[in-house]
């Protein structure tokens, strides 16, 4: 057999071939088929030293003739969008993060000069940071930032620092993500030391969001507790004109960076969201734009075979039969891309994740993503990924560089990066041998061009995905309802309190639902009362194994703004 | 409406039945109902303060009753496992993690005393590095610890110090949970003004496991070339007798810890593997063990509605079909859980993602299991759970304490924790109104305590539902194919080493690949080759977009073991 030419060996995929039979043979042609897809299929682009393998995903030729007519519309579809359509109707607004990294494409001089401008302001402030001309007022310069942020202004900004950042950089980021008042004291608690050089960076578009609003209302506090002048501090990443715009020109903050409206939360590492808090850090914010533009061009490629979003999109498609009917569990083996799926889970599954598709017809769609790194998860749940429920397809991210310098043996001409590598290499083969398929994505270093050309890639292959499967990739209509059910809940707590300061006898919840007009609301009412308990704003007595019963008195801890 | 007793309302669960009637009277009955519903089936401790409702999750009295046989057989299972019995049938090993934390349950006096002297002597060895007594040679105190070690070796210990360690403890922790080289040069430039007072923990039953040797060998180099002697620095934790147990006795490290045959690594959290590093940190240990000893009680209650345990495996099994139908998405509500549902992809997905059952029967078993912390999570995908692919389940953790010490009021009455708790209520109602179902565990406090009592909580529910679907619980057969698949790979490199070494020409993949006899495995050699190059350890020369006709030339790189 090995004497017989490659080419002569059938080419279509063996499926799991190997499998049935127990011959030598069988087990060579299969890894010469599988080796033979491999090379009909393989993608690479030599500037940015990028491979796509999609040999391990079952696919026939059959299931690329039935998607041509659909691709054929999702590239008029990028055409459209990348020449200012209004790619999201809902919200009637351009789709214009491509504009960021190459502005020569925005629609208007206007649009390119502002992009520009930016960036410029960008990197101008961060060397004055960086410098110490723009200084704290009692520090030389500033050390640390504290970044309050929540979503896509929070993912991109964790993802690329933790990829990008120096090993010891010049400024150190902390990240605020969420509204739980025992976090932001952790943070505060480990700052504190050097809160009189640590920098605020606020970035939410309209300034109103509330996890934003109330980090750096509370950040506010520390900074005035320890005598400092918040605005001294501080920096606004938002929507010129927004609430929190006004509040930083009103307050003289340090600096002000704006949101623009045709860039998406989940698109925005491009935008001052990403770059500001990256430059801080000395992230190499120039690298990232240029391989994102290089990436967006190569996903402009009209032919399908030979553009890597297009096939990316393919293979979900194929692989869940484009309902979501598998996971995408995300595995780079490289720790600096540890947070890679985090930051995918928000693009994919908020992106496609839709109960209407964009001719209102139901259709429940998404593709759930999730994954750390290896080796590491091998140990985790590698385990079920090859025996357990097949739900799932996988995505290897393989970085070829395994360190600057050199490696000592671990054995004789094996080095700790060899083990990665055959780590990688081999739970491919022990998956694909049990019909588990992958996508394997490789690139020679995860340096600033290549995280730029993956978070490009992904985005066009969204883009790709979601015309395949007719959805908007660019709205959200989804997170308002949690957003208006929060709000009801609070309103509650408010009538709550109203009546239990009122009432000089203890209470029912029953009682109260009743006497706050929303006698059907008592399990709110309830879950109100022992959440105000647990922090000694109510008392509570009875069982509290029989909510029913319990009665409730108010607290007298709040006074003057302080509970 | 407002006055009709709750008793009258009808009891049984109205799915859904207020989207599809407009009238006020509906909404207000299905409110009343899941009210009831909930009070019917809430789970409350009053010890450990910890609530669990399930009522969000759609189950019917039909659905109890036909798992009751096997909830019989769990119960049996549970029994016989905690006396002793072989619970692990392929490597015949018993299990008995509960002992570690109530040693009176132990088998034998042996066990007993092991287990209580192994606690004291963890106590006394970090009372003494915490004081000095045990001290680095040319420092005062040591100041950082490094743990090495990978699965169940790194998550209980990273779970729990995110979890439990103070604002700023007395020992900072860092993890090597890999095998990537940059990973460890990130972490070593980071330490390295204060390597020669860094604690060294090696976590590694056998002390063969690859990455946790390779990290270990990685770094007594840098100690080395940092002129510090590793085994005053280095610590073991491994199986008494073991390769490193013998590395560890024989170089005179500080100390040797054991990790015991009836404790598995998923398990390991109350053994020196989760007890050393916390006590390190200055992490209430006796709390932990405390909260699960309580746990394991209430969880060995026959009764399954009073057992939290058997409810969650109840839920787990009604969602998932018993087939692992829907993946569990885990939220705790709270910053320094955020690690709670990594830990928990290990316990779960490598204990039940099993291909045969217990009979030897093909059954595909298992859980996927995501999900980092809320409301954060919102920002990112909750718009797919609520609208997309309606294929997961969730399970909130919510934290009544919002922090220690006063809250400022955000808005008038309203804390920024209020918001948090608002967010958590907002997203179950917005779930539950699209058929998502919920469950809900609640805690007072995210403390050592709570912490011990949800490990131990999970622990048991993961036993309780491979009863429920008949697999073995404690194995991981599935984990030795990726690890053979990688072996091989590293066989291959050193035949393709060889022949490239002793080659005067280029030579093609192909050719390689006939030399070292394995002529099927060309893209193996090929995988192989792109990975040396890119490290200087071979040339490729040709286009790299067409593997088959790279022509490969050895480089000379290695020398000396350095590479």
């Amino acid at each position: 057999m090995g004497n017989i030419p490659v080419s002569l060996i059938p080419r279509q995929v063996l499926k799991n071939k190997f499998l049935l039979g127990s011959k030598k043979v069988k087990v060579m042609e299969s890894n010469l088929s599988l080796w033979q897809k491999y090379q009909d299929w393989l993608y690479y682009h030599p500037d940015l030293e990028f491979y796509l393998d999609i040999s391990r995903v079952n696919f026939t030729p059959a299931d690329v003739e039935a998607l041509a007519p659909k691709f054929d519309r999702a590239f008029r579809d990028m055409v459209a969008l990348e020449s200012g359509a209004i790619a999201n109707p809902d919200e009637q607004r351009m789709v214009g993060h491509y504009w960021l990294r190459n502005p020569d494409l925005a629609p208007n001089a206007q649009l390119r000069e502002e992009i520009i401008t930016n960036i410029r302001n960008i990197e101008d402030f961060a060397n004055q940071v960086l410098s110490g001309t723009i200084k704290p007022p009692n520090a030389p310069k500033f050390t640390d930032i504290i970044s309050i942020g929540i979503g896509g202004s929070a993912l991109g900004p964790q993802f690329v620092s933790e990829a990008l950042a120096p090993d010891v950089p010049p400024l150190a980021i902390h990240f605020i993500d969420n509204s739980d008042p025992a976090g932001l004291d952790r943070l505060i608690h480990q700052v504190e030391p050097r809160l009189n050089s640590t920098l605020v960076i606020v970035i939410s578009k309209s300034g109103s969001t509330p996890e934003p609003r109330n980090g750096m209302l509370e950040m506010a506090t520390a900074y005035q507790k320890h005598g400092l002048n918040f605005p001294d501090y501080a920096v606004a990443i938002t929507g010129v004109g927004s609430q929190l715009d006004q509040t930083a020109i009103a307050e003289k903050w340090v600096a002000r960076f704006p949101m623009e409206d045709w860039v998406g939360g989940r698109t925005s590492e491009m935008s001052a969201v990403g770059l500001v808090p990256a430059a801080l850090q000395g992230v190499d914010i120039q690298g990232l734009l240029a391989g994102a533009k290089e990436m967006d061009i190569a996903t402009r490629h009209p032919s399908f075979k030979q553009n890597p979003a297009a096939l990316l999109a393919f293979c979900w498609y194929v692989e869940g039969k484009g309902k979501g009917e598998k996971d995408m569990v995300v595995l780079p083996y490289k720790d600096n891309l540890k947070l890679f799926s985090r930051y995918l889970q928000q693009l994919v599954m908020e992106s496609l994740g839709k109960e209407l598709d964009l001719d209102g017809q139901p259709v429940y769609q998404g593709i759930a993503v999730y994954g750390n790194k290896g080796s590491t998860d091998q140990h985790a749940y590698v385990q079920q990924l090859r025996e357990g429920v097949p739900n799932f397809f996988m995505t290897f991210v393989e970085v070829l560089l395994d360190r600057h310098g050199p490696s000592r043996e671990i054995d004789s001409n094996i080095t700790m990066g060899d083990y990665l590598s055959g780590f990688l290499l081999g739970t491919r083969t022990a998956l694909y041998e049990k019909g588990r398929g992958s996508i394997c994505i490789t690139v020679q270093e995860a340096d600033a061009r290549a995280i730029g050309a993956l978070i490009a890639l992904y985005e066009r292959a969204v883009g790709f995905y979601a015309s395949l499967v007719n959805v908007n990739a660019y709205h959200q209509p989804g997170v308002e309802a949690g957003k208006k059910a929060a709000a009801s809940v609070l309103k509650i707590q408010l009538a709550v309190i109203e009546v239990l300061t009122q009432s000089s006898t203890p209470l029912s919840v029953v009682d109260i639902a009743e006497k706050i007009g929303e006698a059907d609301r008592v399990e709110a009412v309830y879950k109100i009362v022992r959440h105000l308990a647990a922090n000694g704003r109510a008392v509570l007595e009875g069982n509290k194994g029989t909510p029913a019963k319990i009665m409730v008195i108010m607290g007298d801890k709040c006074a003057d703004g302080v509970c």
